[in-house]
């Protein structure tokens, strides 16, 4: 009862301590608290992090800011999870040794402050090891030297002893703020990562022909070669042959169609099987070895809901609802029905073996080389499943990524990102103007998101032809191409779709594609480069070579005067990779403007002097002025990537 | 594990729940969180809150407002501690009534439907006492009768239907959040109170003599008249005569000066002692009980601290700090030290025994009838001693009330709120300007603190002239005083320094008084009366009359066109009663403009006409716009103070 310091509004802290914030190797925490004590007498404050792996914690000195905030950073090195907490402590001997410069200055008589620093170093001795405890007490007994007064005053006054009272301090009854607050450290992939889905049956070179594996196996060259990492294939399980949809969301298929691939299971299996149609397990399991030899991940869809004729709800008719008639409860939105899907029930009293089989479900195919999970709708599962089930596979594979496809609330998408998905889908598919954009980004990297949600941006899914693009030209789909590249290092597209600018909006007026994919095979020419593809290979090369790009969190917005011309600069923590993007707005005219030099961001106090390089074109130009002038032509690149140089 | 609801960012909640929040009986607790489910089914939330001598918990449903906020209120009737916590489930009663509803409406088959509801009508019987059972089951039966299919379908469409729905909710996996959430409901005095502070060595009638407990009881009718309700003494101890400060705060004391109330003790007694000059226990005793007959309490000052020749360092040298020659530490602010004070080392070992002794004094003067405490410089002990301290006493004595006289940094203001305090000395003291106070006041009412920090107003303190005082004129006063007295329910002020307009500064240019009366006796003419005497009179008058003024979180700034003339209007929860204050900035000049009607917060929808009487001049005016001319000369009254009418 005799701690006198104060730890309290203590960030990062999610939920009070229940949920990890996330990070990468080589990532940094940065924390702060409002730490104070009673009266005058000086207070210190440590941050204390350990990796699980090690008992000892380390111990950062923190910083007071103003008004009662201190602040610490540590480096995240080690996977897994990391814990900090809080210490503060009054500091007698900062304390002693603050008041004695400033009696020495008066000119008073030092003799017993000398005697009183003397004992307070004795006492702060006794909680040091014995190296550090000799020297302590060596200087402890110099300064009780009444006889040496004068030469003890001048050893209190140097440099060397300002030293001895910073780094070890008095600690005497701590306040411990420890809410087991953690650190989780991932997969470098989870914060940097570029993704393309594409159909798998819609990769034959051959048209009308249904796409295998070995077709996928076949498109690798082509998407290595336009730098993407991930390769996302919607679910690839027999498909319900029971009320499956056809063309356009059609209530019953035509003999022959395939069906959307998200109503999963039929009486050739669930969701440890395979479509036949793509091939055997040791296909995929080809394709995904072939693919990582390319350093691309193949992305697998986890949807946990069955077709009628799932061989779950035969299994296992108590994870599903039945309704008092006898038929099964179809997925419904009232009074709309969705007959080819059928919710498991969470809530049945079997939910043991339920979450299990689910388990199962993911390990057997992490078990088969897949490390990337796109999780559709994870919104409508419980919470506490994903809590559980993330945790419970990166136990054994620690090195997956979980992405939330929920475009739902933002405190629903928040959740699940809190309960661990390693990236979410976001609103950047609805945020359109510089301001929406600004907006957004700042909301998603400078409030509590930043430390639990991370953004991956997609342009365009299967599901969502975006207002934007709908009968858009190339200039618009350029643009918000290299809007989703550059402001997020997570991004993805829906690909060949998006490359091939499909942009004719379904009859029904909502943002969906006609004649989507989801309901039909496709055919696809791969041999096809058009503007697009060249931006695309283009910036990706960038971003692969550009450290700067492979973060999110990095991102400032600079002025312009141009309001179709957004201006953000990316750069790494030692300002050694510098990426400053202007982007234009207006996809059908040429805008000009100037844009700032933010000096105090750079670190520059003098003159300007930056050479700029844009990587889209290789042109130099030199700046010399704090307002530069850019001028962006949409029919050739929607915006200027420059490399920054200065010194 | 199979409940799927969260709830989160809950409010109020302080620091967790560690500490309670604030309230007075009557006073309404509105609460919020964000509570949602997985999936589309549809949730529902309450609160529940019960007094501490009850078991049986109250329950609120919530209402849902936007962004997945819930919220409701309840209103704290008794004194002492209230809980309160939250559930949420998913309603399936409720989910399957509004597809009902949808699925009748677009004319599907019910038969099934009916079915299910009945099923879960049965369900949600088993919840319920038998009453309430048996209405469900009947209910379940009639709808289960395929024969009056259509009876059944009229009858779920029914509002009665709509109502068993609403009040006899589905629960089922409840998610429970209970954070030990604490409401304390205390004395109504620690909402509303006057304050007026004088030395009594400084109430006698007689020129040079020492006042008495005996003169203060003579000042008690002219206390009353006035319209206070709390009269603060400075320390009433025994001052210590070793190193007593002299007049202007001079290091020694000539002999005969009377050192500062606030050096408590000496060979005379220490904190449970009675200066013998100013009477006796019994005098002391009386004189509360005189007061008390009137309508005021006598409001102690807790310093807890020592004159060099308190009996503690005697008695007790242990709960001090000795330095190595063998004197004690005094106060200290280096090079500055202060020689006249000996702060108590809470650090001590024996601490517990210092917390009791301190404790007792509390007691001590709860027993001669003491209960209020204004508590000088708390910051300077431990937060958590004050915790345990307030604790203790009120489970004794709930009605007593302790001011926090703490001048310091915002946060460790909060803190001491925090910990129990029920009153707080706050900034308004250098809030001159209209957008300060506006600002202010909106911290104060709008943030968290408004949970668990009570502003009392003090225009002036012994310690404390204000530059806005210095020199100045009686409009200047006039203005200060009726913006504490309107603004903040609990408002006091250093009595007749501030009532006689005392505006002379120290020589040394900081806030002070010159000749303060800290250090050396006065001679006040209590029979005189000033302007300013009766604009205190009537607005304390005002302020007893009517119940909006009554309260600090009922204001609200409305709009002017004239930044010289600050609106607000302040009303009781039903509206009854609505005080409209103007305050004149310009002490200077005569200022006029427009103010407007907020009509959305007097609930006016049609057209205007307000009865507005300005209670400081009996005026009436009839207000037929939106916007309404005044005009204010400071040299008459430093604003209009309107009771408002209208229908």
């Amino acid at each position: 009862m005799r701690n006198r310091v104060v730890i309290e509004n203590v960030r990062p802290e999610v939920n009070g301590g229940a949920f990890f914030i996330k990070r990468i190797p080589g990532e940094t925490v940065a924390v702060s608290a409002d730490i104070f004590g009673d009266g005058h007498d000086h207070i210190r404050a440590s941050l204390l992090f350990r990796h699980e792996s090690q008992k000892r914690w380390t111990e950062v000195f923190m910083q007071e800011a103003v008004n009662d905030e201190w602040t610490a950073r540590f480096r995240v090195t080690e996977k897994g999870m990391y814990h900090y907490k809080f210490v503060g402590w009054v500091d007698h001997l900062l304390h002693w040794y603050d008041g004695f410069l400033k009696k020495q200055e008066a000119g008073q008589d030092m003799s017993v402050e000398l005697q009183i620093g003397a004992q307070l170093l004795q006492q702060t001795a006794e909680n040091y090891p014995k190296a550090k405890a000799e020297d302590l007490k060596a200087l402890a007994a110099t300064l009780a030297d009444a006889s040496k007064a004068e030469e003890a005053v001048q050893q209190v006054l140097s440099p060397g002893f300002k030293q001895v009272v910073e780094s070890t301090p008095m600690k005497q009854f701590e306040t411990v703020y420890d809410q087991s607050l953690r650190v989780r450290v991932g997969w470098e992939k989870e914060l940097f990562s570029t993704w393309y889905e594409v159909f798998p049956r819609s990769t034959s070179q051959q048209p009308g022909k249904h796409g295998t594996f070995k077709d996928v196996e076949a498109l690798l060259p082509r998407v290595e070669e336009m730098g993407f990492d991930v390769l996302y294939l919607p679910p690839i399980h027999p498909i319900g042959k029971v009320n499956r949809k056809g063309k356009n969301n059609s209530t019953n298929a035509q003999e022959g169609e395939p069906g959307s691939p998200w109503a999963i299971g039929s009486d050739e299996g669930g969701h440890k099987a395979i479509h036949p149609k793509l091939g055997t397990l040791e296909d995929y399991k080809q394709l995904i070895e072939k693919a990582n030899e390319r350093g691309i991940d193949i992305a697998f869809d986890l949807a946990f809901q069955c077709a009628p004729d799932h061989p779950y709800i035969k299994e296992h008719p108590e994870w599903f609802l039945w309704r008092p008639d006898g038929t099964i409860a179809y997925a419904e939105n009232p009074p709309k029905k969705y007959q080819d899907i059928v919710p498991i029930n969470f809530e049945t009293e079997d939910w043991k073996n339920l979450w299990d089989e689910l388990k199962s479900v993911i390990l057997y195919w992490c078990e088969q080389g897949v490390r990337i999970f796109r999780v559709d709708n994870p919104h409508t599962k419980p919470f506490r499943f994903w809590e559980w089930a993330i945790a419970e596979v990166q136990k054994d594979y620690p090195d997956t990524i979980f992405l939330s496809e929920a475009f739902t609330r933002p405190k629903v998408m928040a959740a699940l990102a809190k309960v661990g998905f390693n990236q979410s889908y976001t609103y950047f598919t609805w945020r359109n103007t510089r301001r929406e954009l600004e907006e957004y980004l700042t909301e998603l990297t400078q409030t509590e998101l930043r430390d639990y949600f991370r953004p991956n941006f997609w342009p365009n899914t299967p599901d969502i032809l975006a207002y934007e693009l709908m009968n858009a030209g190339p200039n618009a789909f350029a643009k918000r191409y290299l809007l989703a590249a550059t402001l997020s290092s997570n991004y993805g597209m829906y690909g060949p779709a998006f490359e091939f600018m499909e942009n004719t909006p379904n009859t029904n007026g909502k943002e969906e594609y006609f004649n989507s994919e989801k309901y039909e095979t496709r055919h696809y020419d791969w041999e096809h480069r058009n503007r697009l593809t060249e931006l695309i290979t283009k910036v990706n090369h960038i971003r692969k070579a550009h450290p700067a790009l492979q973060s999110t969190w990095n991102i400032h917005f600079t002025r312009t005067d141009n309001e179709q011309l957004m201006s953000y600069i990316k750069l790494t923590e030692d300002k050694k990779d510098v990426i400053w993007c202007v982007v234009n707005f207006d996809v059908h005219h040429r805008q000009s403007g100037f844009v700032e030099v933010p000096k105090a961001l750079l670190g520059i106090e003098g003159n300007v002097h930056l050479k700029v390089t844009d990587l889209l074109t290789d042109d130099t130009y030199h700046w010399f002025n704090e307002w530069n002038y850019v001028e962006i032509n949409p029919a050739i690149f929607p915006g200027h990537v420059f490399r920054v140089e200065y010194s």
